[in-house]
């Protein structure tokens, strides 16, 4: 099969030929129908993730058809279509595991970088993490769903019941994110590069309240902001447009230095938290709200051997929504 | 009677002499037994409090005695020991009261800030902010905790059910809950200024696993970790102790500002949170468990003419536990 | 329009040509596509519900299309399909409503009962209790996701994160919450009538391990009994199924005496609860996850002007599933 | 030591001369200062409990002073105050003990029942099940607090925020929860059986807001009903006095058969419940509240040679409040 894999970072992927593997205990083999490029695999190219388990086959938000079935795996059937995130494997019985949250398990491995990923025409996945997905959907708009959806979802849930959301960076997570707040009435408000008008007008066009730049002040106080873009300045701007009582949010894997801040816009019982991985409790709560929304997510199609020039675009900014490597 | 007044920042207390407060509707007449000196009265006197109502009788860690009772005040019973806090008005209505978040009240009015406060021989309080107290304690060991120990009360439920809690400043709020961990028997960690051998050996005599300064690892991974120090550069420090997922909570009013700091020790879904002001709710869970402990607080006393004197033993790090003013 | 008309209880229901209603402030007008025929509706023919408003066209599980919205009605749009579901209008500030029970409001108004129903081609609903709905289902399958599936929704979250599940009663609830559960991999045991094989048969079509006579122990000690059969001997005999901390959920609106039991069947901090009505929240976590299994409903069509057949055709139980009326 | 022993349901207690047990690991051995007398010990004595481990030495209301250590039995000093409730032992890894119920425990072991009880001069205790308890108040009032108190404050935090409490029969649990309602401010209606004047009167003086007869009317309607009288026909006649949403918890361990009654009584989200047990937070909390309160039990004082003659006096209901042996 052909699959693009980094060997070291800093360096281009390269187009391997490579065996089908084979599904193990409890696994399943997928043939590949599209797989998004996601913000962390750029950030894995970079060298800013440490220990990946080189030469690594990329990609974490996989969409395949199940083509075999390992030992004991009897929980998908052969050409259901099934969806693969970025947590690949957990302990189960470490103390994050035993208190339900499995997103921090101690020895937790991860599809795309401590395990095989889908920048490849198959691949195989621990069946407990997967999670069914419908056939009514093209499988390269699903794709994005699993990570920029299910990560901006977790984000959102630490928000609890907050009305007024603010989303700082609206590309492939806030999109969706986007969406999902119309879908339950819960007004949004867009911050975006300064000048980038597209992005701008993409959020007003999917129900945002307002969008404008980071700099700017939204017209309402927010209860919450999450930040889904790379720059720790945004956390103090965004300190300054919450309420009492309200949080920020950062949901990246990554992020530059967060720089001094007065007390005075902590104060007043705000708070500040990050956002890590996901559960298997969100991904089967994200899905159905995205099946009854529905979430339509913006794409731009990509051939698997071009997926250097999707992480390209994606690292200058210029795709609107999320990029998906489709296999010919 | 006597009252210690701010007549604005950056000036002594004054000595005056005023006529006794009569007690309006639904208020009650005490006669103060003791007043803590607590270090939001030294940032109210350093001008680091917005908008005081000037001039200010100072103090709301208020001991007293019912007086007199004003129309409708039926709560309390003449001669009954009674606790006024630092929240002592909230509108009842607005948002933040509505779901149970009254600490954030937009219009609540503070004790010895907006309104009047302990630093006299009299004082009135409505009666629904108050609290009953025993009559088996001395009045001056009882003082302390109605904000020391009722915002470290706060502070701590803000971190859920943490076992292992580090705590920043060991002063008066730290010692009080020092003593509400050795009662629930969860570890403790005591973070002090370097070389102040003297706070490090008394929380280690009540129960500390360790103490050390803020600038050295402790021995274990934290939980969470409380701030009660006004210095910003504890934020940092304390979240390099966390376990992931963790929290670091400051709970003073006032902080210097909070350097610049890198994101991978906020990553893994730490938690930075402000804690202000208390609910009645957290007065009435914490005073049951101060009377089940029991707690005992170490005070120095100070007659209530020498309250400035006590305001700057405070200031200089003198006072091992709480400064407690004491008309004669 | 036609309609059917309940004047009295114990007398059949009457075909009427009316006027098409027009919408209040708040209001939609809907032509209806489908609605949904429910044991409640039996149970106002046979008056056992108190003070319903006669005449009353009745039907609670309606999907229409909107036709005009009243003024101020801005939250759908002409042609948009829509549910409208039994809990049609509530006070908003009674003690239930504020604390988010709105299902107990003590002014709430019933679709079909105090306000007109779907048994109609044209009706009017506060778009503030209607919930959108897909075009991707034909519109007499989504009408009984609507009581039948809202209620069944409702028993099950009381029953907590219960794992095993008996159901008492196989009819138009239960078989859509078989397939709640069996998307959500929780086992489920069924329990009909004695005899009643078809239903059994169907039970285990859906996923049940373990079908059979409500009289019968299942092969496992329950969790919790949801029971939506009228007969409130079934409240023992569930009881006696269900292991320490289970409880047993009464989901209908109207039950048979429950009969004399011994205490040590509850003992063992065993619960028993009755569920009415629904709030919106309700209606809106069901349809996400009825979209995300998805549901399909079994169903038996009648003409509008044949609803007496339907219900009769339900007392005598020889619906599998659930019965929908469709105008012609 | 001397101790009163149950050879056979249905016999006398025997005066009986036994050797000082040794503690065990784990275990420590107390010399008993006072045990209540709980009517669960005539529920023993009456053969109305499975299968005691005969014969036995009831009581679980146990004051005792540590007098020695078993290994690795640290957590309390040689002359402590301990107490040691009904629960003696569970075995912590079973599901309910997994999840925090260890009240329901599969395995657990009672004291006075499974496990040598109070009736004696000395007992030992597992000391993790046991509780610290004050040296301020003679021992005999504390005794009530750890089973008729504890079991009460577990029923009345399985009625959540209920405001507007009933009690059914007022004899030692009732009399303690009452004082526990006072402080909260929580008001509490009465309700014994009928002709019973002094109950009725104790009642208001401890601040019943209403005291009568079980069948009479309470002048509100009550969000939650606590039966601790051992009569099955209190549960309907708790269940008409329910406002919706409110719940009966039977908080016995024994009750005669709850007769047959109508659906519409249950109907609105009422809620029946039983409470088994305790589990040592809830020891935890409520010794709290009851130091906080503080709580004063009324007690009638008998020699431990006496027991028969407690027994019978509480049979009779010639009780104010609760019997206790002291010895000699």
């Amino acid at each position: 099969m052909r699959a693009m894999v980094l060997d070291a970072p800093h360096t281009p992927l390269r187009l391997a030929e490579l065996p089908v593997p084979q599904p193990g205990v409890g696994e399943i083999l997928l043939r590949v129908e599209a797989c998004g490029v996601c913000r962390t695999d750029l950030h894995l190219v970079d060298g800013e993730l440490p220990e990946p388990r080189l030469p690594v086959i990329p990609g974490h938000e996989i969409v395949g058809r199940v083509v075999a079935l390992g030992a004991g795996a009897s929980g998908f059937a052969p050409g259901q279509r099934v969806g693969v995130p970025w947590l690949g494997w957990t302990c189960g019985h470490c103390g994050y595991c035993a208190e339900g949250r499995e997103n921090l398990c101690d020895d937790a491995r991860f599809t795309g970088y401590q395990l095989p990923g889908g920048y490849a025409e198959y691949t195989v996945a621990d069946q407990r993490f997967c999670f069914a997905l419908p056939d009514s959907q093209p499988a390269a708009e699903l794709a994005p769903l699993l990570c920029a959806g299910l990560i901006g979802y977790r984000a959102l849930s630490m928000a609890g019941s907050a009305q007024r959301i603010g989303l700082y960076g609206f590309g492939a997570a806030a999109h969706i994110l986007a969406q999902v707040l119309a879908y339950q009435r819960r007004p949004f408000y867009a911050f975006t590069r300064a000048g980038d008008d597209a992005s701008q007008a993409f959020a007003r066009e999917l129900g945002a309240t307002w969008a404008g730049a980071a700099g700017e002040n939204a017209p309402d106080e927010l209860d919450a902001a999450l930040i889904f873009a790379p720059a720790g300045e945004l956390v103090p701007a965004a300190l300054r447009q919450l309420r009492k009582g309200g949080t920020v949010v950062c949901a990246g894997i990554h992020m530059s230095d967060i720089p001094s801040f007065p007390y005075e816009i902590l104060w007043g019982e705000r708070v500040i938290r990050s956002v890590a991985n996901l559960t298997r409790e969100d991904g089967r709560r994200f899905l159905e709200i995205a099946a009854a929304a529905p979430i339509h997510t913006h794409i731009e199609r990509f051939p698997l051997e071009r997926a250097n020039d999707a992480l390209l675009a994606l690292r200058r900014g210029q795709i609107q929504g999320a990029a998906v490597l489709v296999p010919a």
